[in-house]
């Protein structure tokens, strides 16, 4: 079983851990972790007995699903028996949770029970998922070994945005994402709600917002109460974001009377910066805007307002003689000096709200109060710059899963890296991150694999100390995160074989979805370059089927890896490598004839005859490893034809490559 | 790519259809098909005009159903454009729509465009799924072929039975079987929502049945409504199942003065037949049976009402001295008799609320009203018996889908066979059938498996002529059916792989999803009598993972049937097979290694060691094929073995085996 062979090399390749006893597979890494000896046996008597404040149902909940969880991984009902967890919480948190809630908890493990301790439900419930973590099979059944862990994390504004203004998301694509959120300990889901293609929540003052703005797409005021609490029922705060004052068409098609240029407006269907927003110099806006907030902000109980900010069309202010009359009686320079003039007015509402604002870099101008957290999409220096001016800060900069990147390259991020010039002061007033999930090319049914496993890496950053950041041992506790997140429902991993049967339409997808294991969609960008793409295109494509960052981009690098160790390298990883290469020139023909009665299939053909001419770079590679001569320009001219094979094929990009590249540049030349 | 060969191979297995032009994947068949010349190319101009009954709205949905559905076939918006489909439609049907809704279209398609007429929406509804079967691509995109479809359902009555009682079935879950139902023209759903493990409707007249009787797990009144809604949006009848007398132990938790025995009772755990039934004997009976189902009648509407009826416990009435006075009062000479009298008694009250009473065979007695449909579990004898003297009749038997038996066994089956004893008056009475899905071994994540694709072939049965019935072209069909299925998001596809992935617990789970493809649960009674399940058991078993008759059965099959054929064989069919049986023997040491890890998928070891011992016959077979020598003994010796082999290894059994036997029956004995 040459898999077997791989899965065990995944895991060898990483040293052992300097820690004695076994090695976890933990996500995040605790802070604190020591082995102790022996081992808790779980069978049919486990039973969790909870110490807590009393009416904690919150609690009761947690623990419920916790065993429930439990149960479904060793096989047997627990619950009624009578050794197991003590759970002690000395508190239920605050009853709005913000970013000071103490998430902290300590667990023991022995070889006769564990204890979790916590100050608050939320620390319980961040005990609970490692706790699951923890248990493992051997020939005696399941059993969780014998540990003292002390956690809490290092940030304490761990997010993931979700973009449900481009394409709507359902409420039940949402819990599922919250799912996934607690398992990896994260704790805001900062929801982008309006956008130039839809608002998409009800407001009973001002209905018209969503009956003309949504396509009938938008959450009831029910259903965002329902994610709100289910949210809090994980330990997850809910931060609404209505963008403002670009990004907001869908607003004026209900109510062209706030724009800044003459409507009608329509709901948007392409993607892109628009022209229309708010207009910063009538009262009517504010008011309106007032009124808006005051209906939300019962809805939405969280401390924060996202407010947005970016993005703003310079022509959407500067065509307008009567705004630019208003500037100029007003002394406001430029449209930067305009829209910090309109977040001072929505600050003094939110401030009359009891919200706290959040906004993109570019509300970060002088005059904000310091109030204000910013959320950088723009990097480390534009959040360095809001920390030494006072404020707060959230990175999102390198964060964008809409990007395609590797988790590798998320997890290297750092909202305070290793040499930061902040102060100690400044550097606290860095709150945390957020993954960005945007919307652009996204539906219900593709953005699990999307956001998922590669947000576990993000939200391991947020939450362990910034030391660790070993990436082999990373990829080889996210494999095994896979399964965890698909057992809470995450879709992500029957995602790419799912949609290869659909594109296959009744024929044999078998080529589809193995050219797709190898492949990461186009990003963004590249792929808006190359496919018209509107709200109302069905995303039934090759690159809405494959995923970032797919299993196999790792595995191809362990493999190089392995053959270029020092002591000679893998024979095994070699043959593995091998019978690889020998596949893939195969797949271009059998989508070739796929093609024939699966035209969606046909997408995935340039990167199959890609993949064909990298499979004889890496045979080549292999031989001249083996022995054969190599020159300079052989290597040369192979690492450029990598180069430009990794360049997006059609609307795919292949995976394999940094693997082959590392074997390419492997080879010794005289 | 052999997995390529191997597809082609089970179409090719089909001689050429009888009728001229392009073999169809349509299921089930139509009455009556011609193909025309010519294709109607789909594109983004396709768009479906309505010429109906002014506001029929549930015709307006379902074509909006239709367009989203296109679209993801063919990965363009459609909706906007000129030409297309005119879909004419003379009634919007029933108010509560009953078996004798006229379901029947016709269908005419031409290059230029394509025509749906039908007298009642829901013919309309059928049509448009016949349509979507119709979706070809070839190389210059997708189109639909020209044909002329004169289509209507063999039998009225064509159900699924959900057993949510066992097993509570969330409404998601329900909502995603009738979706499946629509695309294979079932039309109705048969809800058994009370068993002795669980009351499953909210009454607020007794609320306390829910209360106690549930565990929390019951649809409420707006779910009920929700559901049955969602079904007559898909031209599905919801006949709900309240099974009286035995089968009740759940209603008594609450109420137990109705039972024959004194209480207390609390909600069964085990499975089985049980004692407690309501007694028969109390006016206080039939009054709170008459309130319940005056409360319930306005929740269904259907003119059908079930009251089970089925294995009532012998002891139940005979240890009641009170019980047996009143038999003898009343010259009710045994148990038979006084259920009789119940249902008498039942049929009178659900006459005052308008019902026509449904129940299984057990209720057939004399004095039962004619007007009773008698559901037969029994077969077509007792349905035949039951037609004689008046009734009218669904077949069960057989139908059964927990009994794990393949979709060719099922599609055999036929509620009025060829050569039938019956009159055509009362052949007329047999309406139909219906599949059963038995939850004590059932789970909303299992569920879908257990259903489909099987149920396809159930409902081609029940919808096609008597005539259709060619297993190779059913199956062939049935592979198609399998992602049309997945696409309307029935989980059927994936469910193996991903538990395979959640028993490996974070090991590769390769080997595990290998032995699944190649075996089936264990039935119902099978896996009763080899693992101790409670209804607090977590369904996580190698019997829950595996799918019952696998593509791999019919494949194998197909293989065989390949290497046998007269001319001598086809090569490749026999280095396909080979390269299995080289295989399977690697099976069982790669499990014993994934078990130290992984207890969960030790379960599947001994069918890995019987698949070692069959991959050897089927070596040997194909061998002696070759031209070896064989001797009768060595023959019935291998068929003997394979006879054995196939009894369940553990909690599977299985499904390569008749394809293999068919090898070794082929062998030529001198």
């Amino acid at each position: 079983m040459k898999i077997l062979f791989v899965v065990a090399l995944l895991g060898a390749l990483h040293p052992a851990p300097p820690a004695a006893g076994p090695r976890h597979t933990l996500m995040p890494v605790p802070a604190g972790l020591a082995w102790g000896s022996g081992r808790l046996r779980l069978d049919g008597r486990f039973t969790a007995v909870v110490h807590g404040v009393p009416g904690d149902a919150r609690l009761e909940r947690g623990v419920a699903r916790f065993l429930r969880r439990l149960e479904r991984t060793i096989g047997v009902a627990v619950g009624a028996g009578t050794t197991g967890l003590t759970i002690t919480v000395r508190g239920k948190g605050a009853a709005v949770q913000g970013p000071d809630e103490d998430e902290s908890y300590l667990l023991d493990v022995t070889d006769t029970g564990a204890t979790l301790t916590a100050p608050t439900t939320v620390g319980a419930l961040r005990g609970l998922e490692t706790l699951l973590q923890l248990v493992e099979g051997d020939s005696a059944g399941y059993a969780v070994p014998a540990v003292h862990i002390a956690d809490r994390p290092r940030f304490p504004w761990r997010g993931l945005l979700i973009d449900a203004g481009r394409h709507f998301q359902p409420v039940e694509t949402i819990k599922r994402q919250l799912d996934g959120m607690a398992v990896v300990k994260l704790n805001v889901l900062h929801w982008h709600l309006s956008e130039d293609q839809g608002f998409r929540v009800e407001s009973r003052r001002f209905p018209r917002l969503q009956q003309l703005g949504s396509d009938g797409r938008y959450y009831t005021q029910e259903q965002i109460r329902e994610v709100v609490a289910y949210a809090r029922d994980r330990g997850i705060r809910v931060v609404p974001e209505f963008d403002m004052p670009g990004h907001s068409t869908a607003w004026f098609v209900a109510y062209p009377e706030e724009a800044s240029s003459p409507g009608p407006f329509t709901i948007e269907r392409t993607f892109g910066v628009f022209r229309p927003a708010f207009d910063p110099t009538r009262e009517s806006v504010y008011r309106f805007i007032d009124a808006f907030i005051g209906e939300m902000a019962a809805l939405f109980p969280d401390p924060y307002w996202h407010i947005g900010g970016d993005e703003v069309d310079a022509a959407a202010w500067k065509d307008n003689p009567r705004i630019r009359a208003f500037m100029r009686a007003h002394r406001l320079a430029d449209n930067d000096a305009l829209q910090a003039y309109f977040n001072r007015r929505l600050s003094a509402i939110l401030t009359r709200h009891r919200k706290q604002m959040v906004g993109w870099d570019e509300i970060l101008h002088p005059g904000l109060p310091t109030s204000t957290v910013i959320q950088s999409w723009r990097g480390q220096e534009s959040l360095g710059r809001g920390a030494k001016e006072g404020h707060l800060g959230i990175l999102s900069a390198n964060f964008y899963l809409d990007h395609m990147r590797t988790a590798e390259f998320h997890y290297l991020q750092d909202p305070v890296p290793a040499g930061s010039l902040l102060t100690a002061e400044e550097a606290r007033r860095v709150l945390g991150g957020e993954a960005c999930m945007w919307g652009e090319h996204l539906s219900p049914e593709s953005i699990d694999s999307r956001i998922w496993p590669r947000l576990a890496a993000i939200a391991e950053r947020l939450w362990s100390p910034r030391e660790v950041r070993d990436v082999p041992d990373m990829y080889r506790r996210l494999s095994v995160m896979r399964g965890r997140l698909e057992e809470v429902g995450l879709g992500s991993e029957g995602h790419t074989p799912r949609m290869a049967r659909q594109m296959a339409g009744g024929a044999d997808p078998a080529a589809l979805a193995a050219l797709l294991s190898l492949a990461e969609p186009a990003s963004l960008g590249e792929r808006a370059r190359r496919q018209a793409l509107t709200t109302l295109t069905p995303l039934v494509f090759a690159a809405d089927a494959a995923r970032p960052d797919p299993p196999a981009q790792w595995e191809l690098r362990a493999l190089a890896t392995a053959v270029l160790a020092r002591d000679g390298g893998s024979a095994e990883a070699r043959r593995v490598l091998a019978s690889r290469f020998a596949r893939w020139p195969g797949l271009a023909p059998a989508l070739d004839s796929l093609g024939a009665t699966a035209p969606l299939a046909r997408d995935a053909l340039p990167a199959a005859q890609a993949l064909g001419r990298v499979a004889a770079i890496g045979t080549d590679a292999l031989e001249m490893l083996g022995g054969g001569p190599a020159t300079a320009d052989w290597k040369k001219e192979r690492l450029a034809q990598l180069d430009s094979l990794e360049r997006p094929q059609g609307l795919l990009r292949l995976s394999v490559i940094p693997g082959v590249r590392l074997l390419v540049a492997g080879v010794p030349v005289p």
